[in-house]
Formats: structure tokens, sequence, C-alpha cells
């Protein structure tokens, strides 16, 4: 899990009307800033705070400020065929892009049954699953993938060659909530060792490896060094697949060591990431209802499945999101005290006054 | 890898008459015969001997000739659009039903620029990858994936629900050879399990589980117990979206627990698997010689990134399996002792001598 404990409490909706107006004030149209606010937003609801504006609000006002990503939405089709599309974001906001072509893969797949759509010199898009999840109310299973600067090396190497590259893939339910899979590549997050290190707790065995490419229990040594894939060269070869897919194969956008750094450490250049976006119709395999049934039946035996000793309940991917959603639905989302701190000086700076809880 | 070390050496093409015969013999038309050993001598080729003839041969008869997979190919088109079908093997050979399906995407792909197509109540179809690289000479990226009997518990349970549920992915180069991903869902296979419980060797931590779901290192205990996921929840996350994609939401095959055993202890059941197969034309993203020239270009990066003390070399996805195919395609593919005896016999039975090394 990528989300925060502790903070100040806020309503979802003071923090989504603050954030919208933060982004139409440095340029954004009002459009964008509603899409882009509502993708962190929900980023932050699902517990995925790192992804939510806890994280990312004020990278992209940065980003944005400094001209290092584009206010303005820029996006050109370049290649359109029957089921597929690559859109040119020429810099704009990653999730921009992102909602482009996610809604040209469900409106193609709808025709045709399944689609595939890439953007590239786009940015950091926020929470894969946000983008695989559009595709639920329209009867489709939704998939999306994205590259990112280098963390990983590969097996038996140690230069950072590839990035978490995580994927995402949402399917329908009927009366259970949807499957909702969103993972990275990587055993645990950067985040997880950077808490690791400040409470000067040891790593598990299997996550990070030092600068010389050898296993690491020592969150200090880590930090320096490189994250494990998940399954050694098995998880080596899914981030290779998805760094070729997003960035070198269909996009020509960054790839491998090419990134100039990464979000918040490089305000210079562009991060020029690549991204992909599937949608396959249910209807074009099985009737919808019949399809949400059986998943629904699939669903419940691997919830009432046997449970080891001392777990007390099983989860399907995604239902640790849901829940938490409706719990910071209802309890309000936490903002740590920091970051608390830079968004009422943010707020005063472009004179939108942070909210009071 | 799923490879043999000892045996006796045959050239290959020795192997793929005899077996392509052995087929024929049994009802198998000329044609299925021919793609079904190609599949099986191309897996003992790459290395991949649990996929080839070596496992899969006299399984296979054996299910033919009691009848519990069909000999004759009963493939059906149910579903059809633009990008997508969907094939009711009707309990052929996997392999037939999955060439068909392959054939499909590739040509619809080159239609409409992607294809994903799905067969149902079908078999064993061999190795992942066999299916993957089929696009790889018309300039597209494959996919293909399929689910199998239980062996892996959800995170937190003790009953096996998931099979290794492998997925395959092919992207291709110019100069380089093709990028082939071919992973089971599993830390290791469960041949890997078996070999070290004949050895009493004890296996490497977070290889498997007890029947309790407790993680254990003892070969007999993990004999009777569940095989581990990787990447933890994150593994059981990509099983679980492969069994559903495969065996319940697209083609109404078998998932979860509803598997009649294993291929080899059930002879009286069809498996009744489901399999998916895609394929991205890259011209309709960019043009074809560009798109190698980079892929060789990032394939060149990796291969010659900084190696970690001790490593000789760095391989890429599929690379470990190329170099195996030359030496094979050389010295012959290695059958162990015991199934050269079964072969033997089969021989007798069928009036088919098996060839003399």
């Amino acid at each position: 899990m990528a989300g925060v404990d502790g903070g100040i409490m806020f309503p979802a909706d003071k923090l989504r009307g603050w954030t919208q107006e933060v982004f139409q004030k440095i340029g954004v149209s009002r459009d964008d800033a509603t899409l882009l606010t509502d993708s962190l937003i929900e980023a932050n609801l699902r517990g995925v705070d790192t992804h939510g504006i806890t994280r990312m609000l004020c990278v992209y006002v940065e980003r944005i400020r400094k001209g290092v990503m584009s206010a303005k939405s820029k996006l050109v089709v370049v290649r359109e065929k029957a089921s597929t599309a690559l859109i040119d974001c020429n810099n704009s906001i990653g999730q921009v892009g992102a909602a482009r072509a996610m809604r040209m893969a469900i409106e193609k797949a709808g025709q045709t049954g399944v689609a595939f759509t890439a953007v590239t010199h786009s940015n950091h898009y926020g929470m894969a699953a946000y983008w695989a999840m559009a595709a639920l109310t329209h009867g489709m299973i939704g998939f999306s993938s994205t590259n990112a600067p280098a963390a990983v090396a590969p097996t038996g190497g140690c230069t950072a060659m590839f990035g978490t590259n995580p994927f995402a893939i949402a399917i329908p339910a009927g009366r259970e909530l949807p499957v909702v899979l969103d993972l990275a590549t990587t055993v645990v997050a950067r985040g997880r060792i950077v808490l690791h290190a400040k409470q000067d707790k040891p790593l598990a065995p299997g996550w990070a490896f030092d600068h010389r490419g050898i296993p690491t229990t020592d969150p200090h040594t880590a930090m320096k060094g490189l994250l494990a894939p998940i399954g050694g060269y098995k998880g080596y070869g899914i981030a290779l697949a998805v760094d070729f897919l997003c960035g070198v194969v269909l996009t020509g956008s960054n790839y491998g060591t090419h990134f100039p750094g990464f979000l918040a450490d490089n305000m210079i250049d562009p991060t020029d990431v690549g991204s992909v976006f599937a949608a396959v119709n249910v209807e074009s395999f099985m009737d919808l209802p019949e399809f949400t049934a059986t998943i629904d039946k699939a669903l419940q035996e691997i919830k009432g499945s046997t449970r080891a000793e001392g777990v007390k309940r099983i989860y399907v991917p995604g239902e640790i999101e849901f829940d938490m959603k409706a719990e910071r639905l209802a309890k309000g989302i936490p903002i740590p005290e920091q970051v608390v701190k830079d968004f009422i000086a943010l707020g005063r700076e472009l004179a939108i006054p942070f909210p009071e809880t």
C-alpha cells in the first residue's frame, strides 16, 4: 500500500474544489483541471496517496509553472486505425492524454470488440487503475500501463534500466465490486524503502539491491541502490516488456536510461513517458449478465476459500482500495502536517486559500 | 528453466518425424499432427522440456486414445467482430485451437491494428511463447495466456484456486533476436519442487507453502502444499486476472477449483481450459524499420549495461532459449533414459519404431 496513516483529515470535496482552482489559476482549462483533479483525489480516496495530491500536487504545479509541462492541452492523433490510435501528447498533462486515449479505446472497442491506444511524449499520468477502471461502466475490461524513470536493473546487472513500470487491469463484476489489479513490477515501491530508512528499520530480504547489484536489507544502502523486481528475472522481463511497449516500441518516447531523472528532481526537461491503454468489450465474447454473474461466483469462491491460520479475510484485487474509499468518503482524506503547510503556502501564493478542515 | 540436463541425444528431425507419425496413427489429421508436433519439438529445442515431447507426448497420446481429448478438430467460431473472435474448441487438441485463434488475431490485426481472440473448452496448448512468437514474422507483437488447474492459493488462503497461469509476449527486433517473454506467475514451477524432493534438497525461501499456507523450505511438505506466486499478493493478482480472462470471463471454460485434476492424473474428464491471444500490428504505431532499429538499440543498451560482480553476461528475455535452440539443433535434443524406454514401448505398440539416435 502506498498510503499515509497520520495527518489532518479533510473532506474530499473541499480538497477537490481547492485543487481544481489551483490548476485553473496556473493556466489549466476548466475541463482539464476537473479531470486532473478527479484522478488525483480518486487516488487519495483509494488510499494510494503516492499518486494523489499528497505527493503530486506541488510537483505538477511546479512543473507547469516552470514550463517543464504544458498547462494547455496540445494532443494530436498521429496514427489511427479501426482499433488503434497513437496520440502525441506534446508534453501536455499526462492525465489529459490518458483520458483521451482511454476514451478512444472504449469507443473503438464498442465497434470492433477490442482496441489498443498509446500516447507518446507524455507525462506522469497518475494512478494506472484510474484509466483501466474507466472501461468498467461500459461493460468492458480495461487495461493501462506506463513506463517511468529507471530504478530497476536487469537480472545480473547493476545499472537501473527500467522504471517501476506499473500496469492495471479492471474487470467488471455484478453484485460484487469489480476486480481492480494495479501493481508496480517491483517488490516494494521506493517510498517503502524511504520509510524504513527514516526509521532505521531493516528491509525484508528480497526488496532491494545495493549499487553493485548485491541483495541488501540495509535501507540506507538500498536508497543508493536498486529496487528488486517481483519474481527476480520474471519481474525484470515484465518491466522490460512494459518499457518496450510504452517507451520504445509503440510511442517513440523515452525508455531505459534515457529519462532525465525523476519527476521531482528534474525541473528542466519534460519527462517524455509513453503509456498504453486497452479496452475489451465483454459482449464480443459473452453476454454481459452471464459474464458478471460468473465473475461474482468466482469472486465469492475466492473470498470464501479456506484461510491460513491467523488470517481474518481474503481480499481480491482492488477490494482494500474500495474499502478505503468508503472510509475516506466518510471520514475524510488524511494530509500529513508538512504537506498541509505546503498547501497553505501554495494557496497564499496563488491567492486561493487552502480550506480549513 | 524447465529443461532436462541428462539423457540420450536425438536429432530434432528424427523426433519430429516419429512424433508426427504417432499422432497420425491415433487419428490426428496430417496437418494437425504437423502443427502439434512442431509446437512440442520447438519447446524441446528451446530447452522447455516440460512442454516438449519429453513430458507431453505420452500424456497427449493417452488422453486421445482414451477419448478424453478429441483427435479430430471440431473448432467453431461462436462470436466474431472486426477485432475479436471466440472459438469453441469442443475439446479438440489445444494447439489446433490456439493456432486458429492466433492466425485470426494476426489477420484481424493486419486490418484493424490490433486483435484479441479466445478459445474455450480447449486443452493444454503447449508453450505459451510458441503462440506469441507466431506474430513476429508479421511485424507484430504477439501475446498469449492460458489458465490451468489450480496450484496457487490467494494471499492469506490455503486452498489452491489458481493455476501457474502463464503468459507470453513476443516483440520483434531487427538484427537482434526478438524479445520473447514467457513466464508462469509462480516463483518456480512444480517440477522444480519435485526435483528437490527427489534429491532431498531444501527449497529456497519464498518458493512454496505447506497445506496450511505457511511458508516452507521442505520439499516434501511443499509437494503436498502450494506454490508461491511471484511478488506475493502481486502474483496472486496476476494469476487471478489470467484465470478470469481465460477461464471465467471471456470463454466460459473452467476456472478456480473447477478443474478435474491435472493433465496426467485425470484421464476421464476433459481439461476444459480457456486461452487468449492477441496481436498488435507495429505499423499502426510506428514504421517497422524505425521500430526494429530502436528495439535493437534498447536491447544492446541492456545487454551492455554494467554487470554485477561475478556475472558474465546479461540476458534479455528469450535469449537463453535461442542459444539453447542453436545448441540443440547442432547437438540434438536430450531425452532422459526412462522417457526413451516409454517411447520405445509406445513405438512398439503402434508399430512405429522409435528411431535410433
